[in-house]
């Protein structure tokens, strides 16, 4: 078979240790078409930590299903559009993140917080549940195509190469929308910017750092060494700091900074107690990474000055094309490596991002190659 | 000696399980007196949880002192006021809360927020750092006087009784400074109050009920059973749920919630991962309540609503003058039960607030007869 009847993609087969990276090529069927679908033929995804966390179970999924085809920062052409899709036409170049699909008509949806909706379906490793009355497991952009509907479709601006477009769908509106909904409206006298801080330099981070200074905020970005110090001013950061090199580096910051965008990936090692007190009094830090292992967190750490911690996820559709309009506008583009689609590809993308080795994110390219016409 | 030499007050002497209520009459050397203090003669000071945990040093403060005099929500007479004292006369009915001074020069002092001052002084079971160079050690309102810097000594309106407004110097204050800047600005279309959620109904929670109503909040209080039901309507509430009632209660109140006002005590058994789930998209968990543990919450919980938990600390002068002249507007009473102050007396109050078994507050009382005029 092949399209439209099926679709195939790089699979993670088991997610155990010595497997998790090893993809094998794999066909599977699609949701059923549906009237707002947009069937698109992918032409790069890039790589996301939770393609990571996806492959190798590390959140510890109850019933994760194998095989599982993970990406979802995705970009391709439409080539078929149901009956009830408007936005786009065939041969329209797109983009897909995270989310495939909610309910469109809760409380949440209706309030530009779909992206919240209880409904939603994450583009892999989630159930479809189709008009049918059939389900259908989600599968990523690591194939030749994707089938998604179209409120999670988006127009890609042509000032945008592929790979410089892809990391925005899942890093980019990840670090965005928690940028748009917190900086604060109010400054203090006497303060001309908003004061952010961004934690962790790796893929969101790339892209947070390049957001806040988009958005016209004064930026620190704290890593552990200042191997990354240079990059990080190319990216737009104002003030660097390394942590794991100057013990009293809070000292710089302390009560100073009005949110901060946590990057960070891992809880291990990481003194939230002491980052906490970069905050203003009544200063936010928002997780937008996801560890795989709780945070033990003490009331008596928010009382020093009133802060507040929470976490974001992704962002919703009209902050995307908000974010797109801005990238255009102000050059913010995404730092890739490409490496074609292949499984060795995709076994050495993974890997690069898993230990922290790409600078900062892996764009899988030459799907054309890959999967020719099928 | 005596007063202005000496204070004399009922202390703890061993905070170990079998003796830390059994306070002792104790004389004790105030600190010097300086410029913009203000001496004090006692007449009313309710038990806060505060004097409970530092009692049995249940925070385990490391080098903790002992003997200690508690009690933080003070009413009394002006009795003395240093040359630079211009607010306050003598025989003026003022109150002291939980702060007794700052350093009222840095940038946290200088934006209404000396509360989170690193140089704060507790009114008790701090440090003092005299202008003479010498140290003295905090003691607090279950005494016969009390020396309290001029910023932190508030005019009593003639409305409220001792009694009815002790409690607002800590618990007061405590629950209005978290609403005061946290309620949210603008409501979504459609949405005429604020919504607000008061977790317990004990000392805070009596308050923090009180004040939302009186800031025109729609309020939901949120009690383990229905024991409270009936006081929680009298104090203001628009809804109550007994959460160890209704095992589907978070369905009633999911994503509606703007901000929630934590007075629990303790982590044992609370559901904080539930109770997150009735916040808006981005609404605000604030803890009140210092329990002795530490919550252990994972990144994702937040990760539904993109909510925040923070934590708040008393509140700011500005705020407790706003918070005294709203409750004479809109008729806010604290609930309290009088003991006479006494040796027997304070083991009463304390045993009743540590056990939850008074309603809600109790104030010491008489002190005249306890102390004379010593």
């Amino acid at each position: 078979m092949g399209y439209p009847e099926t679709f195939e993609g790089f699979a993670v087969f088991d997610p155990s240790p010595e497997t998790w990276s090893s993809v094998k090529r794999w066909e599977y069927t699609p949701k059923p078409f549906e009237d707002h679908d947009v069937d698109i033929k992918i032409e790069t995804c890039s790589i996301c930590g939770s393609d990571v966390h996806s492959a190798t179970n590390g959140w510890h999924k109850k019933g994760a299903e194998y095989p599982l085809v993970v990406g979802h920062e995705i970009i391709g052409k439409v080539i078929r559009v149901g009956p009830k899709v408007t936005d786009f036409k065939l041969g329209d170049r797109v983009g897909v993140g995270a989310q495939a699909q909610a309910c469109l008509k809760c409380k949440l949806c209706k309030s530009n917080n779909e992206i919240y909706c209880p409904q939603l379906v994450h583009t892999f490793g989630s159930d479809y549940h189709n008009e049918d009355g059939t389900t259908t497991h989600s599968q990523g952009g690591y194939s030749n195509y994707a089938r998604i509907n179209d409120f999670f479709v988006f127009h890609i601006p042509e000032e945008l190469s592929n790979e410089e477009a892809a990391p925005m769908l899942c890093a980019g509106i990840t670090t965005f929308s928690p940028l748009v909904r917190n900086i604060p409206k109010e400054l203090p006298e006497g303060q001309t910017k908003p004061h952010i801080g961004i934690v962790g330099l790796g893929g969101l981070g790339m892209m947070a750092i390049q957001w806040s200074r988009a958005l016209g905020c004064e930026t620190w970005v704290f890593s552990r060494s200042s191997r990354k110090k240079e990059d990080a001013f190319k990216l737009g950061a104002d003030h660097f700091i390394a942590t794991g090199e100057d013990k009293d580096w809070v000292k710089k910051v302390e009560f100073d900074l009005d949110l901060v965008v946590c990057t960070a990936n891992s809880t291990e090692g990481f003194d939230l107690n002491t980052y906490l007190r970069t905050l203003k009094v009544g200063g936010k830090w928002v997780n937008v990474g996801l560890p795989e292992t709780p945070f033990t967190v003490h009331p008596r750490s928010f009382m020093a000055n009133a802060c507040f911690m929470g976490a974001s996820h992704l962002g919703s559709h009209v902050e995307m094309n908000r974010m797109l309009k801005l990238a255009v506008d102000k050059g913010v583009r995404a730092w890739v490596e490409k490496i074609p689609i292949s499984a060795e590809g995709v076994k050495e993308g993974l890997e690069k991002c898993r230990y922290n080795k790409c600078r900062y994110r892996v764009a899988l390219t030459d799907y054309e190659k890959a999967f020719g016409d099928k």
